[in-house]
């Protein structure tokens, strides 16, 4: 291991997995981290408690489809429900450069706000450090959240099953696709739409109707092909998708052709993957596109077998397929 | 106020109050928050949750007596303690600078380690972030936690009541002097070692002996003088304390007369003040002093009215008394 942190030990990727393993998990490891999950789950009072944290560093601090608020609330209103949880609460808080425009403060929490009504959550506590100018960049903003998981709900990235069909719930590649653009070194301009938001509604209503489904996650830093990794790792299995089932935005592969970047290992803030019994996937998916954030909701694969040596397979049309890896590197630092 | 950010925005003191009051609540006022006590409490499930945040950006991060580990973990310890609550888990989320030692790392990660362990609770959930060189400052580090308050207590900050006598559990100001010493471009050095401890188990004791203590805080960004005056206006009270019954280390006032600081105002990471009836005082006084983090505990004055004008008065032997203000500006940036 390398003795200084890089840019790819905070991707999501291969490097950021090699950081848990050998520092966090060394002096950390309990059997609730352990389960690597989007949220630690805990007993209290007999209930199941999902809780989770994020820092979100995300460069530009604005940028088409939203901002650093609105991704700080939705990042961690989805880590909690694709566990199941229904949101209750989060904690705010900001470290900011001196000299941050108080203007730009308020939009941020302007945003944080709408979006934390839109998932009905309150924000219950709150902190503010202020760094020297030049000590950091801007804002960085952190939330932590925790949120109920009803007696019934059992999901968790172990929970993949050999015959399970993938759902995603809409385009992929979107927000990463829209950070890049909105970067003022490029020397273009599309109009690609993050698609961050807050997906607790979306997945109460597909608990509703499906209450076993077997795995949720959100497909954040490292994108599509990072999470399925980390789900074929977790479950032990083998993963096939199908590439031109993968619903992806012209704009979006136009982006990715012009900088030579690949969106399936772009981040989503408002997508997630979806494992679920073959018999439930068509009642599953008709839920789902009755949901703004579910209308592009499409099956892109299956889970083909148990095995020790897990592992995601990209078939395309005119080939026998291909391994797809865990995000290796960091192509796009500062995406969320 | 001013349209861009400074300093003293992060102080803990009188313009930290102004953004919350002029920014935050605007937004995210709700009835938890607005308590604008240590933590949030919620009710989940018919018990009370406490609920709480703080991000560390202490400048250096390691220091005589801790790190920025330990202070981490007591810090959120500690905020979910004052309030009552029995901590039970933490999460942990860094953000680290491209290029920092993984060596220093794991030096921070193992702190956080043993004081997590010391205190009983367990690392829930983390996240790591990295960014470019040049965008922040080593390492910042956010804990948030969670912890039970059993149905019996009740304590927060608008509890203080008049003829409540006013202990603080040890001597004040060694963190903030502490982390003067440790930077090095002052010139001298002295062995001040910081007070940052997690104060769960003191309290817990406390707790066992007396179930009905007013108000307990922690005496951390703003110093002993801060938080009082936090305490008089939750609980309108007029308050008076007597300065030659505040417990200060000799090289703690030898290292304020060379700067020109007031140890009232200096950051502590182990140390609270407590509200409590006369008659529980002694009993809690021989408590406290079982402890090791409360050897030193002291009676420093008592709630002697009512008012909707709420003061802090600073009696001196000589004096008739001054008015102790909030703190106002920002002497001291990064203090945790």
């Amino acid at each position: 291991m390398n003795y200084k942190i890089s840019l790819a030990h905070g991707s999501g990727g291969g490097k950021s997995r090699e950081l848990i393993e050998n520092i966090f998990k060394k002096y950390f490891s309990n059997p609730v981290l352990d389960r690597m999950d989007d949220a630690g789950v805990l007993k209290l009072n007999g209930k199941n408690l999902a809780f989770t944290t994020d820092s979100f560093v995300v460069k530009p601090i604005f940028f088409e489809g939203g901002d650093i608020g609105k991704l700080a609330v939705s990042g961690t209103v989805n880590d909690l429900a694709v566990m199941g949880a229904k949101p209750a609460a989060l904690t705010a808080a900001f470290i900011i450069e001196e000299g941050f425009e108080i203007e730009k403060l308020e939009r941020i929490i302007k945003s944080m706000k709408e979006t934390a009504d839109e998932a009905g959550v309150i924000i219950a506590a709150g902190d503010t450090k202020v760094v020297e100018k030049g000590s950091t960049d801007g804002i960085f903003i952190n939330t932590s959240g925790i949120g109920v998981i009803p007696e019934e709900i059992k999901t968790g990235g172990a929970m993949a099953k050999s015959g399970d069909v993938i759902i995603v719930s809409g385009c992929i590649g979107n927000h990463g696709a829209s950070i890049i653009t909105s970067r003022e070194d490029l020397g273009f301009k599309t109009f690609v739409r993050s698609d961050v938001s807050p997906l607790n509604g979306l997945i109460e209503s597909m608990l509703e109707v499906v209450p076993e489904i077997h795995v949720m996650r959100d497909a954040t830093r490292g994108g599509l092909a990072t999470v399925l990794n980390e789900i074929a790792i977790q479950s032990e299995v083998k993963i096939e998708v199908l590439e031109e089932k993968i619903p992806i935005q012209e704009e979006v592969k136009g982006v990715c052709g012009l900088l030579g970047l690949d969106p399936l290992y772009l981040a989503n803030e408002g997508r997630i993957a979806i494992f679920v019994k073959e018999e439930d996937t068509q009642k599953l998916l008709d839920v789902m596109r009755e949901h703004k954030y579910g209308r592009e909701a499409s099956v892109i694969g299956n889970v083909v077998d148990n095995t020790k040596e897990p592992v995601v397979i990209l078939k395309t049309a005119g080939s026998g397929g291909r391994i797809l890896d865990m995000l290796s590197g960091e192509p796009l630092p500062r995406i969320c």
